[in-house]
């Protein structure tokens, strides 16, 4: 029997990566519009290459961008870039009413709540305060704050210790095969995958590591219910 | 005859710290409402204890407050000042009709316009981009960009020079007696004080160093006007 559930954040309680792609966008609209000396469309390419480059958490992307593209890191390029990024961000952060409403029933039938995230701890409760959640979760564990990142089974012990649960009664749930599901597994978890399908080579491997039954698929969070 | 005009943005555009001291105290309430263990006049006290300790450009004044007062820096806490410290910046960054006026005035008479500040170059950036003062500026100086900071009288010299003038024919317009005033005498520009006074002792510092009839006072920035 289920008695606590885990979410990752990012593409799974909340679309990071749709509003950041629509951002981004709105980003380069902005710069382009202020001179930056590409179409909006190469300017988008040009910005995902560099944001693959230097991962998501680096902060100066378009400091590079415009210096690419332009010779010079103009400020004003940069600060419209900057500037349209937050505001267009800002402005779409709101929780869907899906999330809202799991989290609500879950709250309601008396299970325990986690988050189990891999990012910076300011950031990721940014999001969980802008977003007006983090009064549904019991305990929060970044990677950062724990300096353990998923799919680091540890990460995934440090959360069920602290919530006072064991990996028998614990549900995972999130959208990375790697990160969410094999570390659930190798912490004896049982996890739920959100918002992707697992592939047969995947099936494969949970298989081989004895816990394909433990794993399923659901397509959105209100699935979760039917199945609890 | 002055053909161009220099101004120091902090305090003299536009009123920095008396945003900045509205949306710390605004973060501070929503620290206290959050959790952090004191009343809001020990907190603001003790935030700008921080502030003092660290300068005003270092980025976690939050995260030391919270963990000198409760002991942990919880992060709720933090990103609620944060939060809330942004969204009441933002919402208030508006140029005063004053300073947009004086700006117009300069361009329709033909003076060419200046800015010379100390500060981060993005930060700057932002600030003229957010309140829409940035087209009124032929050219922007900011100390992090030429590695060097009023007053050394080096940074008036790049500024009149990349405009194309000479000290003979400058003005410099700040609020700050040694950055600006002394900086600019130094470079043998005239200046205006603003939103000061000089003290008796300042003057006869500048009537030492000869300058001090190169050097006048003014109540707010229209009072520019009549005097040009």
């Amino acid at each position: 029997m289920i008695r606590a559930v885990f979410f990752d954040m990012d593409d799974t309680l909340y679309d990071t990566s749709g509003f950041a792609a629509i951002a981004r966008r709105a980003a380069v609209k902005s710069m382009v519009h202020n001179g930056l000396k590409c179409s909006e469309d190469e300017g988008y390419r040009r910005l995902m290459e560099i944001v693959k480059e230097k991962g998501s958490n680096y902060d100066k992307h378009f400091n590079i961008l415009v210096e690419r593209i332009n010779g010079n890191p103009d400020p004003l390029i940069v600060v419209n870039g900057i500037i349209t990024y937050h505001n267009t961000k800002f402005a779409m952060l709101k929780l869907e009413p899906e999330t809202f409403s799991i989290l609500l029933y879950l709250k309601s039938q008396g299970y325990k709540v986690g988050l189990i995230t891999n990012g910076k701890e300011l950031k990721q409760w940014e999001k969980l305060v802008r977003l007006g959640m983090y009064p549904f979760f019991d305990d929060v564990v970044t990677s950062e704050s724990v300096g353990i990142e998923k799919p680091n089974p540890e990460i995934f012990n440090i959360a069920m210790e602290r919530l006072g649960v064991t990996s028998g009664t614990s549900l995972m749930v999130g959208n990375n095969f790697d990160a969410d599901i094999l570390g659930a597994c190798n912490a004896g978890m049982q996890s739920m995958l959100i918002n992707s399908r697992l592939t047969q080579e995947q099936k494969e491997t949970l298989e081989e590591m004895g816990c394909l039954y433990n794993v399923r698929e659901i397509n959105n969070l209100l699935d979760l219910m039917k199945i609890l």
